[in-house]
């Protein structure tokens, strides 16, 4: 696997823009921004399991079930989610009605999605006025100005790309995605873009990113809150010209991995960035008796506001970790439970047995003063393991979230 | 419903104490209390649901157990919580056993709770040295020494009591609690102790806590942290020579309506105390289709960290509201919630049919800046409702809980 720039422009055939259209007042900042591919692509998508379902989630749901998961570009804002407003079914259309005209495709063949405050309604005008322009300036190398337009709270652009071969021909996925505070688990956490030229049914790509999203966005969280606009695409165009992987063959487990390296990659850089973060948390579970025990626990660990504040302060309170398996909703024997506590720094021995062990709180604040923080449970229970991310929790994401609105 | 003062003294036949034994380096913070009855008394208690449990849960359960519900005395520290330790549990029987001894009770008599930093070997010379003075010190009146020394993080001594008649006695239920960070539903939240003179079996007793307790502690949210070392312990010593409570008959209906408001107090007063907390949050969900419905969906209100920091800042993100209403795992029409909230400033429309509606940003300012803040959601969907308590995220939660243990 090699790791390459250029996001979600690096495969074949995808070019990208974005600029600020002005509903962000912010001249500075990108605020849409359009993803299209030379061809149709076959496309896969998970969506936010909260009740509360933005208006472009609903719409690009809709368009890939009249597509039949044909899908030609992307169009995304940020600063307004368009969601909880009585005309925002209305407005995701027109968004997609917009991008399918000035770039001769089908409206249905768009993928729409917004992030920002919620309930405040979307300035359509804005968007129509730029929507030549910025389709106009898509580049293969519009990745950067694509990827801005979709921040909000975000510190960083985060985008990844690897190839890979596949039938001797050379393979890319790429993708971008955004944070970074009201991402948890249990859905297609925050707004994600993935492009590839692998030759791929649409069954097959959508069984390859379920199963993969559970190991990596599932295993994310800030702060606990579901959001209503998440979502992850990808978008397989086929130009790689590998021959088109249409069952669970070897090629199929290759673009798997390929796709979970991408994914995981995206996922440690929203948790690293989590808002107002200062220290990333890394939590693996193993010797769990399944997959969803470890999961459960190592995501109730890096959820546990309690721990995520004592990392922020270096403090080697192991109690509070203890505390945070042991509320975990899975089936396993505490009196079994090891934890050891790790960072460039050095590791430490932090429980044995479900208790809390001696240690030097010299070594352990020299260890939860780096910048990636790791928890290692082991259960004794069996050989499944999971990991999960998170980010410490600070003054600033108060400060953030205090005011975020304005 | 009449209150009084008098805290967990206020019942006839019980008496207090508290002092600093030295497990607390600070002179003027008390770190251990005695609580006592002048005959034996029926006894109820709830636990914490972690699979952690502190080893006074351990024990203070063996023993009434042992005792058939009986009991005659409490002995509580702070600043440790004597868990995750090898010797926990000879050290929480040495306590009962020293309790015992000076009171001239058996030890599977005695309650035992300590709450504090986990993982520290709890230091029983202290205790051992001041068990003697302690006891020689309880008193009708000695109940502000006695919460004083329960407290940790809590800035507030939280006390509460009420009379009320039944067959013509006057009848008194008091009670203690301690906050004010791990805090969270699921559990008996937080360290309370509860005494009354009413005559009632240890079977009704129990029946009584187990059902308050889901709509009071169980609906209380700090940080969603679930601690090892929480509990609920109702005495009843009979004093108030009422006709024993065996059944459900009017009398029953009348004391648990009696500890419902004392619980329920207790709880407004802890979520109000929460760790750095600034605004107590009220969340009241009605138009359920069931009492679970109603709890989960109000949970979910108080504990979103988005909703919790939005009204640390005055900030009218009624979207955020919205959000943590479409996750909680309830099963309801998204489309049919109204949002409305409230406070001493006045009330404001919310949200409407699942969206947010245009509102004065002067007047939610105003609303949201009081310290008492009251939301409404209806369902539109049933006839149950239930409340829920938190409070704000602030810098000094982090900052509390960045440096918990120096």
């Amino acid at each position: 696997m090699n790791y390459i720039e250029g996001g979600v422009c690096a495969a074949k055939g995808f070019s990208a823009n974005g600029l600020n259209c002005g509903i962000n007042p912010d001249k500075n900042k990108n605020d849409l921004c359009m993803v299209y591919s030379d061809v149709l692509c076959n496309t896969a998508a998970v969506y936010t399991q909260n009740k509360v379902k933005g208006s472009p989630i609903v719409v690009t749901k809709r368009n890939l079930a009249l597509s039949k998961g044909k899908s030609q570009a992307v169009i995304a804002n940020s600063k307004n989610a368009n969601t909880a407003n009585a005309d925002g079914e209305q407005k995701a259309m027109k968004m997609c009605e917009l991008t399918a005209k000035v770039l001769g495709i089908k409206p249905e063949q768009v993928i729409v999605a917004s992030t920002g405050v919620i309930g405040e309604v979307l300035p359509i005008e804005p968007i129509e006025k730029s929507i030549r322009v910025l389709a106009d300036g898509l580049s293969y190398s519009g990745n950067a100005e694509a990827v801005n337009a979709i921040m909000t709270t975000d510190t960083v652009p985060k985008e990844v790309a690897v190839q890979f071969m596949l039938d001797g021909k050379l393979c890319t996925i790429g993708g971008m995605a955004k944070g970074s505070g009201m991402i948890h688990p249990n859905m297609a956490t925050t707004l994600n873009f993935i492009t590839t030229d692998v030759a791929i049914t649409c069954e097959m790509l959508q069984k390859a990113l379920s199963e993969t999203v559970i190991t990596t966005y599932n295993c994310l969280t800030v702060d606990g809150d579901t959001s209503t606009n998440d979502m992850i695409s990808v978008m397989a165009n086929g130009l790689a010209d590998n021959k088109t992987i249409a069952c669970e063959n070897e090629n199929y487990t290759v673009f798997k991995t390929a796709l979970h390296d991408v994914l995981e990659k995206l996922t440690i850089m929203l948790a690293k960035d989590g808002e107002g973060a200062t220290k990333l948390i890394e939590c693996t579970c193993s010797g769990a008796k399944d997959l969803s025990t470890a999961i459960t626990v190592a995501k109730s660990v890096v959820r546990s506001p309690l721990v995520k504040s004592g990392i922020f302060g270096s403090d080697a309170n192991w109690g509070r970790i203890l505390c945070a398996i042991g509320y975990a909703e899975a089936d396993f024997d505490i009196n079994k439970v090891n934890v050891d506590v790790s960072s460039s720094a050095g590791e430490i021995v932090a429980c044995r047995n479900g208790l809390v062990v001696e240690f030097s709180e010299e070594k352990a604040k020299e260890i939860l003063s780096q910048d990636e923080i790791y928890i290692h449970i082991n259960l004794h229970d069996g050989d499944s393991s999971a990991k999960a991310w998170g980010c410490d929790l600070t003054y600033d994401y108060v400060r953030i979230n205090g005011d975020y609105r304005s």
